[in-house]
Parts: C-alpha cells; structure tokens; sequence
C-alpha cells in the first residue's frame, strides 16, 4: 500500500486549532506521519501526542524542518508531492486520483495554511496539484476527503493497534472502553 | 434529493477560524444553508457571504437562533436530524447513511465545536449519531466526509450559478475567469 505523510506548510501561531485539526485528521484518515514544516509549535505536537498515546497507532509527528527539505528527502526515496489546491484538476471530474494510485509511490500531500509561493504549483515542488473541488473551502476539508477517497474510506473503520483507550460505536450514548 | 443545512452548536470567538472552514465546508460539499446556533459572529458572517458573493450558490447563512428552536423547527416541517460525532455509528462499517438517505427526508447535520451536553445524543435531538471514524479528528474533516459520501460526490464538479468569479481547474498554475 501506498504510504502517505502530510506536509503542512504556512502555519502561524493563530493557525494553531486549524493545523491541529489538520493534524489529527491526517492520523484518524490513514496518513503514517505529519511535518509541520519551518516552524515549531509545541501546542500542535502536545495535542497531537496526547491522541496518538491514548488512542494508539503509528504516526509520526515532525516539526521545523524546511519544507524544500522535507520535499527534497522524499523526492530522493522515490516519493511523489501532491498539492491540494483549489486551482488544481479536479479530484471528481478528472482522474487525477488514478494517476496518483498508478504511480504506486509514497505520497507527499502538501496542504498550504496562508496564500503559497506561485513555485509550489511547478514540477519542482508538486508532481501533482489537486482540487477537491473548485470552490474555496478548507484545507482541512480537502484533505479529509482526498484521503478517504485515496484509501477507499478503510481507514474510517480500522482498529489503531496499542490503543489505551477505544469507542465502541453507538446509536445513543458515549461508550468508551480501556483496550 | 434531500437537501442538506449545517447547524453550528457551541462556537466560541476562538472558533473563529474553524467555525468559518466548517461553513464554507458545508457550500462547498453541497449544504444548502448554515446556521451558527445561540450566538453572533459577524466575522464569520462577512467571510462566508463574500465567497458566496463571488463564487455564487444559493446559500443561506443564519445566526444567532437558539439551537433547541432551529431542531424544533426542523422537525415541525418533517426533516431529520444526524449529530456527527466520534461516538456514534461509523459510517464505514455500519448501514447507517442508508439508513439515513432512506428516511428520504431534509437533513439537519449537527456539528458541535465544544463538548456537547448529553441531550444531544438523544432522540429529542438527534435522529442519528454518526461518527465518521471513532477516533477523535475534527469536526471540519467529519462534516466534510459526510457530505461527501452523503451525495456521493457530485457537488465536487458542479458549476454554482450566479458566480462572478470561476475557477478554471489546471494541471500546474491558476486560472480564474469572470464568469
């Protein structure tokens, strides 16, 4: 299976709900990792470690490395970059998707906070640049729905292995049991 | 088709940006209105009716109406409700969006920003609980799959009429037309 990390690029301190939000989503949706890059935010990691050890599974969370490294590195293991963006072929209307999954690569996923420079849309950042639809919404939105389409929406009901604690689903009610 | 409005509960002023992800979340994906329940944003308000304005949709924005009334109101005139929330059924592995697109009625998706007070899971409010993943992310990814899968895609390539403004979707770079 392919693997795929989050890159989450532009955050500033006022971001800091939406890139944890950004952050846990990209765990509880099948990504195996999150760099926040060029900027360290120790209220992100705290909330995003605090999930991983109660709620269990294997995400790594990385911080302040530049992100032209962290695009540099992956492009050097045989990964592929793929930009969301609003500007970018369509994931409904195209077969962007496909092609993604045809490449067989790792998968970069590049989620901009603020406005990106015009260079992360060039084949030196982005292999692919991606719309979850043409309309602005959320970056957070868009990832949650490009993984559950790039997975299948498996992720949505798999068990995450070394789990503390684990909801059992209910029609009514909390039910949250010790794993 | 059943038609689609998001109910905000709980917004807090530090919600702010989240809260107005979550709106545009929902007319992206397909909601035909928003409500921000109990409270007054005009931030929010201003931000959300700007892209309306110029990214077009019918889209009714509404705030500052007492939650308890918006669900009684909904249910007066025959809608359903569903509280999206790490608790309920998971709409992987459970039949529950069948379920829920069967009923063949309008659907009141409840979205709570903080934690919710126990009424909320229960059938005077809420006709479904659905959880999308029973891990916790946010509420941002989970309204966005939802609709997702709840209209099966189809709002990610549609055009919305009335648009000043148009995104025309490219491989690399952006492209936007006056429409």
């Amino acid at each position: 299976m392919q693997k795929v990390v989050v890159l989450r690029w532009g955050h500033r301190h006022r971001d800091q709900r939406l890139t944890t939000h950004v952050a846990l989503t990209s765990r509880a949706l099948g990504a195996c990792g999150f760099v926040l890059s060029d900027i360290s935010d120790l209220k992100v990691k705290e909330t995003v470690e605090k999930v991983k050890n109660h709620w269990g599974g294997d995400f790594e969370f990385e911080m302040k490395t530049p992100w032209k490294r962290v695009i540099k590195d992956w492009k050097a293991q045989n990964g592929i970059s793929v930009h969301l963006t609003a500007y970018g072929e369509n994931i409904q209307t195209s077969n962007v998707l496909q092609r993604i999954r045809d490449t067989g690569k790792d998968v970069l996923v590049i989620v901009g906070s603020q406005k990106v420079p015009p260079i992360f849309f060039s084949e030196s950042v982005s292999d692919f640049n991606v719309a979850v639809g043409n309309q602005p919404h959320s970056e957070c939105a868009s990832l949650a729905i490009f993984l559950d389409r790039f997975f299948d929406g498996q992720f949505l009901g798999k068990e995450f292995y070394d789990a503390k604690r684990k909801i059992i689903p209910q029609v009514r009610g909390k039910k949250v049991v010790d794993a």
